[in-house]
């Protein structure tokens, strides 16, 4: 099982303060922070998201997936050195694993990038009287949760696992193109047997994908200048 | 689907320090946001509010509505730019999408600007079991709950639709220039067979519908001086 | 309906940095703050209370009542322009509408000042199962409740209604002289039958009435130096 | 029942830039908070006690006795006049008064000093269903709480009464010098049919009980230096 | 009883601005925060662990153990007295006390340190409905709790006992070299019957063992340099 995955969502919102900053130093930050991102992108897979528009609470969240914790510790450090973090909060974090569901075949331990435009987050977790339900019981209501999903092949699911490893037993991400699908599935799920089941399917994060240089960009509406070896 | 529209509600709660800072610094700040506004309300719908002397936590909200989240994306980015919005923070932020009610023929696809002197707006949530009932039931059971609506008029309903997009399932608003007899419509919807199948409705937000200009004179007791091309 | 008032209550917490200014201005700060309490309550009903000392979240608490909304809305931005609120939260707020009870025959639309020493205040929000009771039942249970309220004749009650305007359903206000009455009246009633269904009643706000000079000088210590025309 | 006493405890967090301050200015500001506490001290119950290394979120707690809210309010303002509270702020905050049990014919009127080396202390409400409870099945089920805690003679309690005055109900304090017998004691009282009814017992506080200079001193580390009149 | 340790779990957060000090200074600050932990930890267990990267809303935490509560709040002085602690908040903060199982025959009251790669800790808290239930029965549900633990030997419990002295029940903190096995453990407890009687076990905690040096190098990507007498 050592070669399952960790999936870390970082959220980070920037001090409103940061935007008095005169323009050379936010520039200057925002290129370390890309240059850490850089770093750990080179191969790991990593990917942005910019919030701003669609959450009051986080700006920027981030996506980097590695085979241990130690190497996710390690890119937090760096990213830690950049300037931009030096005037950054993370008021959302996730922590994620990739593992097989028992309820369907779908192969969910392979990394995989999101290619929709919009990213969909939650952090899920079920009641305890849900896992008091006999195993076949269970897989019996995930399979009709699972066929409505399968209704809108456009909207793509990557669940992935914590439990104890962070406050919810889900990461739930849905990946599309195409917002209005991904509300009305949303809202046919709820009359599937399985909802009755969710305790906390919130806060739920609307993420539109971006590079990581438009991602900064739109912190202070400025493009991130380039590195000579970065340069994009 | 894809021409269902975007509607977001952005609440901003500006630092008390910057009050403090002097009035020139205060006025550009607040041109600059209020040439954002203009920008985008050009040919999109956005309309202001001001919260002051309702609500400790906000002064200011604004509604924007858009074709697509990247519009809106785009104009936060733009808005953010602005010298107010480095003073700034933002305690709640909904988004919201136009959709058909299953319950109701009343048309809410069209984009509709808030007309009454006064908004209310609240984040509603169902419980689980509203949404295990039969949909006939469902039906039912709304109907009287519209009726007790149509009995005022004078309020009109704009609610649009989260699921998965953000923490709640719907976003409720109403307009009224009479705000004791919204006031009596939700204690009359307490009643209602209806009203026992909401979980959440809360927070509550009384606002007043101002100009953009207005809206920003607020929160410091100064008018905004006119830029030339924006001269109100 | 048009007559009904208004009345809000407005928290507030002074950032200890205030008190770090020097004595001049913030007496000058203090001064821009009862100037705009003396200009509202020329013609309005407006009480003071000083916390300092039965909560840690908040210092001073205002009443203000008024024929609309327009004008509390006034009355904030006014008071925001003076130095005392540059330094401010507002960690709580309610809203509430004068509205007479369909249990009780006691006149409630009449303004009225709070006259005890002492108030005590709270957001209360019943049971969605209390409302799908029969309106006759409502009444039964509700009499109980009021006749244990008039064994009490030294503590007086001042409800106001915020259905949709706030938070809350109501905003439950008792004065009194004798705070060690008042917290027996409440022991008391929760043995009755209506409060079973209670949902929230906190926070509970204790507060003493003072003149605004004496809540302001409870700030820091330091009376209100007279301005010429407001001296007291 | 105008003798009874209320009992106010008062829990401070220092901003940790009150320690980047230099040496002289936090001498003097402990002064002030210590002269504070001596005048009120003086002819009132006032003890203290510190936080430091068994919570987060607090450093000093003080509790203080009066035959009135007027004299606690006006030892708080004379309080804020000190350096310190000019860098503290009051995460907590409970408003008790004295009152006799209806369950125990122990005398909790007269105002009586914690005599252990810790106290605990934690507000306490009880389910509306306990309320509902016949008095004499409420005085049946609290004979074996009451059992259980007199097999426990080295743990005290301190109980007071905040029924509409605070949040909670009951302010429940214990003193003991094991604190390991009062661990034992609670998770005891876990498995009395009492214990059903219990709504919140949280937050829980550990505090030593120390000299107002001793507390003082564990905030940087540093003695008191004696003021002239108040050199201990 | 007198000769249990009690635990003290510190979780801290660096105000971001901190890493915009000169480097100096920041040295300067650790090798503070580092001589407090090397004094404490000359006769006491102390271990350190890093959460740059696991969590948003934490940077480091300690774990000392003590023979009593004193010890644990002297050190806490000392700590507090580091430059660093003058930049860093408490965010969360448990208290424990070793204390042996009704529920197993496995040794837990002689102090013990982690050893595992990864440490996972989080405050849990039963239902009372739990403690109603008779001895017998309460102890054969836990033995299947215990045998599910018991299939993972790579997995190390070492749970502490807060009741009255925290706001949760107890400490559960489990180390181990593998993650996912951890988290294979954790849902496979779900569907015990012990699992049923939780009513709260977060937050929740991924912690890297570390020295202290690594731990402090992490917050701003420098490693601590040595002082000269206690050159690691």
């Amino acid at each position: 099982m050592s070669d399952r995955h960790f999936v870390k969502y970082t959220f980070l919102k920037v001090d409103p303060a940061w935007r008095r900053l005169d323009a050379a130093e936010r520039a200057q930050h925002k290129r370390e922070f890309l240059a850490a991102c850089e770093d750990f992108g080179a191969d790991h897979l990593l990917q942005s998201f910019s919030l701003v528009g669609t959450r009051g609470d986080v700006d920027l969240m981030l996506v980097a997936e590695s085979e241990n914790l130690d190497r996710i510790h390690e890119f937090h450090v760096v990213l830690g050195q950049s300037g931009l973090m030096k005037w950054a909060a993370q008021p959302y974090s996730f922590l994620g694993l990739r593992k097989g569901s028992e309820y369907s075949d779908e192969q969910r331990l392979v990394p995989r990038a999101f290619r929709g435009r919009y990213l969909f987050v939650y952090p899920f977790v079920k009641t305890r009287a849900w896992y008091a339900l006999d195993a076949k019981e269970r897989w019996r209501i995930m399979q009709d949760h699972i066929a409505v999903g399968r209704e809108y092949p456009q909207v793509d699911n990557h669940t992935t696992y914590s439990f104890g490893l962070d406050d919810q037993e889900f990461v739930v991400a849905f990946d599309t193109d195409d917002a209005g699908a991904f509300l009305d599935l949303v809202q046919r799920l709820r009359t599937t047997e399985a909802s009755a089941w969710t305790l906390r399917d919130t806060p739920s994060f609307t993420c539109l994908r971006v590079s990581a240089e438009r991602a900064l960009g739109a912190l202070d509406g400025e493009p991130v200048p380039a590195l000579d070896p970065l340069a994009s």
